[in-house]
Parts: structure tokens; C-alpha cells; sequence
């Protein structure tokens, strides 16, 4: 089965998912430097977003460049991971409006603990099919950075409770060392 | 006639409609516990139609691989069932604010009767352009399952009015029934 | 230069104009059949428009077979027909919610006029780059159908202002008219 | 690296950006002509916008046809560009709603400011990975309309404060410059 229209379907669901969260920031009703104020941080969660849904694109691009074919689980395991990125829309207005209020906060962290789960369990379906000498399981690897991902998600939820402001910092930290492309993908199509 | 850009079309306009959705959702004005309750119908009325959605895109998905060439008739066979899909935001927003009322979950019904009516179409219509012996008539068959969804939408229309509860019970009961791919599509690709 | 870029992001532009529409039919408030009434008018002129955009696409899909090459001033000229589309989703809402009031009964003519140009435009532009002896040269023909389209778009205009039902009975003729696809590219392509 | 689905992804991502943009003007509420009065400015800064997006997609399709291949960080860059085309809408509805008030008009000057920038980051970006004497070299040249539009940018967000009216017939005039395809491309692709 081939991987073409996976791909194409995926790549529309992210691009309207990144676009559509602009629609979240409301036009603002003032024209004084002052009717921006509220919009600051919903702009900041709205610049998370757009990374965190960025990296999503990134990696999903990456890795199923290795992928060889896809099956019948392999689209289900793939909606599963756009069913929770679908959320991040909502998500983000809500904590964005409510200046890092605790729930907002968790409910955001669970959103990105959902497709974080989500994306590791297509990695393993992606494996199932695939070799364990196959390009995919020697760039894969251990994933030791979305294991960790996972844990600081669930950390950082917890957290919101006692200090939304240090979850929101580990979902920023998070985001940082995912915003270069995985180098193991770089260099196994380097060395071809 | 080449299919390429009919599936790119599809892709496009199921990618929009499945996230769409997510704007029925309107952020929780509160940051209590409570906010979000009335958003829990929202939600699993969401997670629905997300997973019918995804099911109508995994079928058309699979059947178009054993499709050999489209004819006009095809293109409009196609919208005819993308107009069905369209709707499915719209119905799903008004079924998950009003709790199962019976108008609301008998709309929906209308609208997975009018989907799964004109992907039945849509199947026709592609038998009519390809042989008896083509991988595609192999492949559909006597299409018992999309034959007997049909049917219980009309009985979950039907008793909307009496008993909404079971009208959407039976809508979980056809979606479960379609979540894995056709595996005739995967027997015959697996063949090949 | 290559035109599948053009074609994907024409079908991309299509597919969320045919999509967006939708959010333009609010969820109705009420659960009685009576909070259906209101939006009656607003889901036939849904399904015109819905029509309309699927014609457009499907003509384009049609044309685009033909085309052999593309240049700059194709990409504007097909910027230039996606404009007016887009402006169908706006103009649909205010034509449905206000039971075929003069002003946006003609509005909604204004529109259909300027994608109708935009596409005889198009044709224009995509003839002059390929010859008078191209499949597409022979194809296009006279375009009587798209000329007397604009036609009839003009008199419903001016109609509207006396008999807007008038006008909205003329839109609905000339989408029947068009309903098929052009059998001018049909011939071309099955004879090959 | 493949290009392509790069392209597929910034062709979605434009095309929901320029038509979103429309739901920035709501549907009037009269059907007089005078309802239609205050959507004037906003139609005509969603015009302005749509040819901007326009702008961009028509000049990224031209570089994107002389690249030869992608690396991690064109990803980046590209999703850069991406994210400030992503404010336009916002932005768009912000000054169109406002009658050219100072702050939403330097506002829109800082995104096209941004976007101008993003796209003349990618341009290094991708010229780092191909050679001096690549085509794509040859095309991009010295850049000075980009790096021209870059300052007028800048002008015109000092501008916006003491005369916005003349801010914005800068924007204008720079949408001007750039409405036709890119020349040093044309002759590159021709000569081929």
C-alpha cells in the first residue's frame, strides 16, 4: 500500500491545524497599544502551538521518508496522532486566554501527552512492518528523546497544579531540543 | 482520466472537514473543573464523527488503489459524498450541545444515511467502468457490511424519536464495526 | 513549468472554500423542527454554492488535462478565479440568511459573474500559450456555454432588484447547465 | 532530501491562510447598501492581503522549481516563512476593521516586515546548499527588490504613526512590484 496519500492527507489535516489556531487570537477590539496587551499571551501559547505542530510536521516528514509501505494500521495508528494534534487549536485558546491558570495548563499537557503516546505507538506500527535492519528501525533507534518527552509531559501536568508556570516551561524546554530535525534520520539519507 | 487529483481533492476537503470540527468546541470561558463539563457530550460527539470521518477516508482511501480510471460521472458521484461529509460538523456540533435530544441525534443519522448512501453510489458508479473481473469488483463484492450500516441508520433514525440513547449506540456499534480496514482491499493488495 | 503545483494548491484553495462554507449555517439553538425552519433558506443556497464550487473544480480538473505547460501569468490568472471563489462562502451566508433580499441576491450574482470572467479569462491565457492546433485550442472550442454563463449572470443581477426569485431561478439553471461534465474534454481524452 | 512534500505542506498552509481570510468579514447583517458600507475597508485590505499571500505562494512556486534539494533547517525556515503568512489573516480583519487607525496599521507592516524577512532567511538558506554557480544561485542574484521591499517595510511602520494613509499605499505599491512572476526565474526556466 503505498504512502503517497497518507502523506498528502496528513499534510492537510497539520496545515489547517497550524492555520486555524489564528482564528483562537480574536481580532482585537481597540486600535491603543493597550488592546493588544490581552493578546500577548495568547500569542506566546499561540507561537508554542505553531512550534510544537511544526515539529509534528517535521518528524512525521523525517521518518516516513524511511518508511517503505504502509498498512491498514498504519492509518489508524496515523488518525490517532491527528486526532490529538486536532485538539491543540482548542487548547491553546483556552490556556492562552486564562494567563496559565491550572487546568488550562494540564488540559494543554495532556493534549501533548496524547500525541506524544500517539506518535510512539505509530513508530511502533511503522516497526512491526518494517525489518529490524530496515532504515526506519536503525534511524528510530531506542527513541530515548520521545520516551523522556513523555515522562516531562506527565511531570509537567502533575506540576500545573502546584506551579503552571514551571509546566509551561518544560513544555517550552521540550520544544527546544525537538526543534532541530532528528539528526539519526539526517544521517542515515546523508549516507546514501 | 487520471484518479490523482480526485483523491488530492478528497484528501483536501476530509482534511478540512476533520478539523473543523474542532471549532464546534468553543473554548471554556471558566478554568474550573466545571468549564468543562458541559464540554464532555461536546467531545465524545467529536471523537464520533472524527472516527466516521477517518472510516470513510481508510475506505475511500483503500478502494481508489484498485481503481483504474474515473470518468465525470465519478467526480460528481465523489462530491456527491463529500457534500455529505461536509455536513458532518455542522451536525455534530448541534447533537453534542443539546445531550441526545431526539431532533438533533435523528439529523445526524440523516447525515450518516446520506454519506453512506452515496458512498454506495460512489462504489456503483465505479463498477459500471470497470470489468466484472477487475481487482475493484473483486475487491467490493457483495458490499454486505455497507449494505446492512444503511439499514441501521434508518432504524437509528427511526427510534431517535423514542429512544435517542440507542440511536447513538447503534451509530458507535457501525462505526466500531468499520474501524479496521476492509480486509478484502488488504487480501487483494496483499496478493499482489 | 510544471503545472501539478498550480493544480494542488488550486485543489487545496477548492477544497477549504467548499468546506468553510459550512460554518456559515450556525448551530440552531432550539431542538424542536421549528429551529430548523430558519435555516432552510441558508442550506439551499448551501447546496447552489456547494454546486457551483464543485462545477468550478470539476471544469478546472477538466481544462488542467489538457494543459500542457504553464507560465506566470497563468499562476495570476488562476489567483485571479480563486479570488472571486473565495468570496462565495461570504456572499452564500448573507444571500440564505436573508430570504433572497434584492442586495444580496445580486451580490451573490456579482460574484458568480466574476468567477465566470476570471475562468473565461483563464482559458484566454492558457490558449495563448499553446497553440491553435492544441488539444486544449480544440477542447475549449467556441466556449458558447461559459459565454452565455456570463450572460445570463448580468441579466440576473439586474433582475434581482425586481424579482429576486427570478435571478435565484436563473443561478440554478445555469449550475444545471453545467452540471456534466464538458463532454468537449470527454471526447478528447476517450479518444485517446 | 525530497522537496516535495515540503511543497505540498506550504501549498496547504497558504491556501487555508488565503481563504480563512474571508471569515474575517462577517456576513452583513442588513440588506441595504448601506450595510455593505463598512465592509468596504475591510474588503479592500482582504484584497491587498489575498494578493500578498499570492505574492508569496507565486514566488515560492518559482524558487521551489530551482531547488534542488532540502535540509533540516529548510524546513525551518520555510515553516518560519509559514508562520508569519499565518498572522496575515489576523492582522488583515485588525486594520480592514479600523479605518487605517496607526497601531493596526504599523501591525501589518511588521508582519509583512516578518514574512519579508522569513522569506529572505529561506533564500540564504537554501543557497547554502547549493552551489555558486547552481541555477537556483543564478536565479536569486543580488535579490535587491526582496531587500528594497524589506526597508519600504520598515518605512512604513514608522510611517503608520504620523500618516498611515501613506503606509498603506506603501504596502500597496510594494504588492505592486512584486504582482508579476519573478523575471530571473522566467529566463532560467525558458532557456532551459
Amino acid at each position: 500500500m503505498s504512502k503517497s496519500r497518507l502523506e498528502a492527507f496528513s499534510d492537510g489535516v497539520m496545515a489547517v491545524i497550524i492555520t486555524i489556531m489564528v482564528l483562537e487570537m480574536k481580532v482585537p477590539h481597540g486600535v491603543e497599544a493597550a488592546a493588544l496587551a490581552p493578546l500577548v499571551p495568547v500569542f506566546l501559547t499561540y507561537v508554542l502551538s505553531f512550534v510544537f505542530v511544526g515539529i509534528y510536521w517535521n518528524n512525521h516528514h523525517h521518518m516516513f521518508q524511511a518508511v517503505h509501505h504502509v498498512r491498514g494500521a498504519t492509518l489508524w495508528a496515523n488518525l490517532h496522532l491527528l486526532f490529538w494534534l486536532s485538539l491543540v487549536p482548542l487548547v491553546t485558546g483556552w490556556m492562552g486566554t486564562n494567563h496559565l491558570a491550572s487546568l488550562p495548563t494540564a488540559v494543554y499537557g495532556i493534549v501533548l501527552l496524547g500525541a506524544g503516546c500517539a506518535y510512539y505507538i505509530l513508530t511502533r506500527v511503522l516497526l512491526a512492518g518494517h525489518g529490524q535492519d530496515s532504515p526506519l528501525a536503525r534511524a528510530i533507534g531506542r527513541d530515548a528523546k520521545g520516551k523522556v518527552s513523555i515522562v516531562i509531559y506527565a511531570v509537567a501536568i502533575a506540576l500545573a497544579f502546584v506551579h503552571p508556570l514551571v509546566s509551561c516551561a518544560l513544555y517550552v524546554i521540550v520544544a527546544g531540543t525537538w526543534l532541530y530535525p532528528d539528526p539519526r534520520f539526517e544521517r542515515i539519507f546523508s549516507g546514501k
